[in-house]
């Protein structure tokens, strides 16, 4: 999906809501445990039920890799779902790859040719070759982690260099030279709203996939007040408050109780900030 | 497998060779496609005709990943038939991966507990919470990304601090608070030799993971000169420079008389460096 069509559903939908697919066997409603492939049931319904709230959905490879060739089965199947179902949804394989240029190609070619997903996440440690084999495609997008929201983010993200820039800075600035705004995005986690301001100094205008609202203690209002744009420019990430807000039965219900909420505070910011 | 059994293997066969089976559909040789599983096939004849003259294997998952659940099926063998035929090896998983605390936690139980390698490799840019839950396992090891042999390594882990320190100097340091010499060990590329001096200063005793010697123009002695300690410290990996040495039904040989060549040259320089 191309950066236009992203805005437009944005737009169309009063959303920027990506719901995270951290599906994870021993949290999911007991009375799916026996189905055939509980993770992929867990998923469909939680799609179907969330789908008229969010924009995106993005799957957590960590946990469809537990569960060996079964759970990527279940991954494989998620994908084809949504884009049978509902064509109109960004999805984004959080994968965190990152590698030397050759391998990188092999990655590429495994998630936006195999399972044909719009975006994959990408750790920038090793440089320029480990990320611009995931710009080559058309509509196809390299998300780079440049300030994550966990509590290790402090350890080597925020060191200083020696003109003052910190390393989250640099990663911003630097890759920006490597792809576009209609290929890269970055990760920006929300724990503290008011670094967006920061953010948007070095990436106006890249979309930002924004983990930490919610769960994690962000706040999705400051987070609009100093990093949404006029193309509204943002990703806001829940998982776990959406997919595990019911244990029972009504477990989608809830997930979709929750969605339709943060589209609603969602409505209020757009219509704040972005036109 | 713990540190004391990795030295005795390398003191006993006289190699610190990891070979890397970087295992390409489009470059194994051609009489291999009819096989049930090509990819397996190849890495069952590299295996059985390499290890003599290494004590690792380090298959690298993009390569497998590629073909989805057939590749990761490749994979599992490749990883049981090294441990049922040579279970005297050390096998790494070259999967990079880095994420936040519980998923980090995931990863940490599929690849030692479903598939049961012995290390994996690890981006360290999320920090703490994202690299010690691969710590816990008694005889398992992280293998830490410090600075690598691509061209990109000069992007991000070469930027100084205001201390003058570079980032992989940092990760060098700082990482050893989480782990010890017994599950730690640490991604250095060899492109420049002289610059283990730098590398022994910040890390004296934990064993090294070496790629970029001979496809990518690292010296062997010159690492061996500067890195060797007095247990070794060093796994020298070589992937295609071993496992593409032939190209018809005379691979597995020309396979193994490239890594008897570099065991040859590493006998040397353990009796010259350590004892």
């Amino acid at each position: 999906m191309n950066r236009q069509e992203l805005i437009k559903q944005i737009f169309t939908k009063k959303t920027f809501l990506c719901v995270g697919l951290d599906t994870d066997a021993k949290k999911i409603p007991v009375h799916l445990l026996d189905e055939h492939d509980p993770l992929f049931e867990f998923n469909r319904q939680i799609i179907d039920a969330t789908a008229p709230y969010c924009v995106a959905y993005k799957p957590n490879l960590a946990f469809y890799e537990a569960h060996g060739i079964h759970g990527m089965t279940a991954f494989k199947k998620t994908v084809n779902y949504i884009k049978e179902n509902h064509p109109n949804h960004f999805i984004i394989a959080d994968a965190k790859r990152g590698d030397i240029g050759n391998t990188a190609e092999m990655y590429a070619r495994t998630f936006f040719g195999e399972y044909d997903v719009d975006a994959l996440t990408i750790a920038p440690y090793m440089g320029e070759d480990s990320v611009k084999p995931f710009l080559h495609d058309e509509g196809k997008w390299a998300i780079v982690l440049a300030l994550t929201s966990n509590p290790g983010s402090q350890d080597f993200q925020m060191i200083e260099d020696k003109f003052g820039y910190r390393l989250f800075e640099t990663v911003l600035t630097k890759s920006q030279q490597w792809g576009t705004t209609e290929n890269m995005m970055f990760v920006v986690g929300a724990t503290q709203g008011k670094r967006f301001e920061d953010i948007r100094r070095y990436a106006p205008d890249h979309f930002l996939l924004v983990p930490g609202v919610g769960a994690q203690g962000g706040s999705l209002q400051e987070v609009c007040q100093y990093g949404m744009t006029k193309d509204c420019g943002l990703l806001v990430n829940s998982s776990r408050g959406i997919i595990y807000a019911g244990e029972d039965e009504t477990f989608a219900e809830r997930a979709a109780n929750k969605a339709r909420e943060l589209q609603q505070q969602m409505a209020v910011e757009l219509e704040k900030y972005a036109s």
